[in-house]
């Protein structure tokens, strides 16, 4: 049975053709990048042309990226880096409910330090409003942290306008865009974005590398500290197989975007009216067009999201409730609560997200299999019984 | 030419069974390790067999062992992450001078934050008395941070003896233990060791993957926060491909283990007494004794170190001037100066360090390659010429 992988959001198999770029630099090229030989030099050769690669991808320039381990590393220099730089006697921070907990939780970390937050909510569908961001803000208001897109229902927010308002207040904008990288189009100058968070196996590069844009200028403390690495900015050897291989995978994620998109935002529209005329009791959540092309997130009526997905699983569908993430509290997703979902629907929730390389034919046998399970579980379900006999349900 | 790579203590190339190990995770095994599908399942299996040897390889047990991005993080979290966990008013650190920068900065960035830090000196080989470290507790000592053997000149430090005097006192003891892993015995129960790191890529190990070892009931706070990974106190998803290249490599490296360091230590001291015998005015830096296998450190007068270092690399020979991490400063080493050395002679130091698989005879292609050299750059010297002519100098 082959598996039905639906679950990129979490994570993505890395492309064979970065795996090829990378491996010469496992064993033949191994140098570090911050020895002087030969050896460290070709390294170090390597990991600028990744990184120029990489800012490029996002119109930034090569000087203002700084390699990670990952997005939330990412997330969390960027937010406790700004505010520890800052001499203000009071420091606050807009953010939303819906963020990523590499975001929330660095921010609940800084208000036992002392540092004062905002959690902007979104609207039903996911959205941040603008409005609500200008609302918040007031004479302290340092840093505004609101994510690119939603990894758990795909919302695509206002950056643009945020960034441009941010730019005009003077105060600092960053963006989690873990989720959006590689799809979405990302102009950090036209969209006024000071800081951005991003994450290579989300695009079908290696885990354990990832970035964080700093713009030219911005006032920011070092988080992880000791050698001179990353102009004295990210102590820390460079990872340069894992640096290439996020390069590389960026670099071919991002060519014919444009027609993969179109590809994925097809099957994503057809999978989820299919559900909606297939299964009733269904909700959608999050945005039907500000949304990433490959995220699907549907709540189902008296169905434990847990249980819907070891079935699937078993049936060789892979899937995910919440975010991989999240795994592991036993809470349901604090973004589905957000956007006004009860907690008990908020338990029955599933997102598909899908690949580049996700096929018609895969969506049709996902379907199928969603309907099978979806009715299996329900018919156990007592409540679901009671409501049919009642005649409340079909 | 083949090269002679005698940086190991920078870098060491990938062990190709710890890629072949890595391989099938990248692609066809890629799945999240916190996601609840099989493919996710699958590789937390992985990633906790790889736990358990790396555990194993400490006398640790495995939910003490979390992955981060690599030493330099391990020393960062460990140090702040007790100093922040502590509710003492006044805190008070003890270190040594020649720690390496990922616990010498934290420890500066620290002092500006109100922690009070004492650096103890070491004598002219390196080594710390165990002495001066009682001598510098006092009731606010919280933890006491000594690496295992220094990265510059290899001296190994009394860990068990400095482990038993703070399980006494009720002091902390963290280790760096990035350059000993691999070579040294290292059993964490019995030399008392309470934190301890270690980074992957120093023992033929994928670069980008380290380790923290926390001894159970140690208070600690989170370093990077975000999603429940690690058992709620590492966030970030694991890189399941580099954990399992580490336990790969670790294995390998630690098998027949005696023998390997018989073999360096031979070919350490016959380079050793071959330089002493054949090139006037060098100076060995550490301990001959008490030193790791691998370390050879040399300072030669009337030469820039850093300009043997490329006339060696031009005749195929890596080596490092101090170490990579601090290469981009101009400064000479911290560490050759906390031996007492001249800062003139410590800009004249070269470090080699071998491999588990360096030969007799690289050894002695490299010895004369590097008597050539140094010939060849004090005929230039002016110094050396002056000197030479007042008869004082061969």
């Amino acid at each position: 049975m082959e598996l039905i992988y639906l679950d990129n959001a979490a994570t993505t198999p890395l492309s064979s053709k970065a795996l090829a770029d990378m491996t010469p630099y496992f064993i033949s090229e191994f140098g570090n990048a911050s020895s002087l030989h030969e050896k460290g030099r070709m390294a170090k050769r390597a990991v600028e042309a990744s990184r120029e690669i990489i800012a490029n991808s996002i119109r930034a320039r090569s000087n203002e990226i700084y390699f990670t381990s990952g997005g939330t590393e990412s997330d969390n220099w960027a937010i406790r880096g700004v505010i520890k730089a800052s001499k203000n006697n009071v420091k606050h921070i807009i953010t939303s409910a819906i963020e990523h907990p590499a975001v929330l939780n660095t921010c609940k970390e800084l208000e036992k330090e002392g540092v004062l937050v905002t959690y902007v909510y979104p609207d039903k569908n996911g959205l941040i409003s603008v409005e609500d961001i200008k609302g918040a803000v007031n004479s302290n208001t340092i840093l505004i942290s609101i994510m690119f897109a939603n990894n758990e229902i795909g919302t695509i927010q206002p950056i643009a306008e945020i960034g441009s308002f941010c730019r005009e207040e003077g105060i600092l904008f960053h963006t989690d865009a873990v989720q959006a990288m590689g799809t979405l189009d990302i102009d950090v100058n036209k969209m006024c974005i000071d800081l951005l968070s991003m994450s290579a196996h989300k695009f079908n590069g290696p885990k354990g590398i990832g970035v964080l844009y700093i713009k030219t200028g911005v006032k920011i403390d070092k988080f992880i500290v000791g050698g001179e690495q990353e102009r004295g900015k990210r102590a820390g050897t460079l990872a340069t197989p894992l640096i290439i291989g996020m390069a590389s995978a960026l670099e071919e994620t991002l060519s014919n975007r444009e027609s993969k998109n179109a590809n994925m935002i097809l099957l994503r529209d057809s999978f989820i009216s299919d559900v909606q005329h297939n299964i009733p009791y269904v909700h959608l959540n999050g945005d039907k067009v500000k949304r990433l092309p490959n995220n699907i997130n549907f709540s189902f009526e008296f169905i434990e999201g847990e249980s819907l997905l070891l079935k699937l699983d078993l049936d060789g569908v892979a899937v995910s409730s919440g975010s991989a993430c999240a795994s592991g509290s036993l809470q349901s997703s604090h973004v589905i609560k957000a956007i006004g979902v009860s907690d008990e629907l908020a338990h029955s929730t599933i997102r598909f997200s899908l690949g580049n390389n996700t096929t018609r034919e895969q969506m049709n046998r996902a379907l199928k299999i969603l309907i099978k399970n979806v009715e299996t579980l329900r018919e156990m379900s007592p409540l679901y019984d009671s409501k049919k006999k009642e005649g409340k349900y079909v």
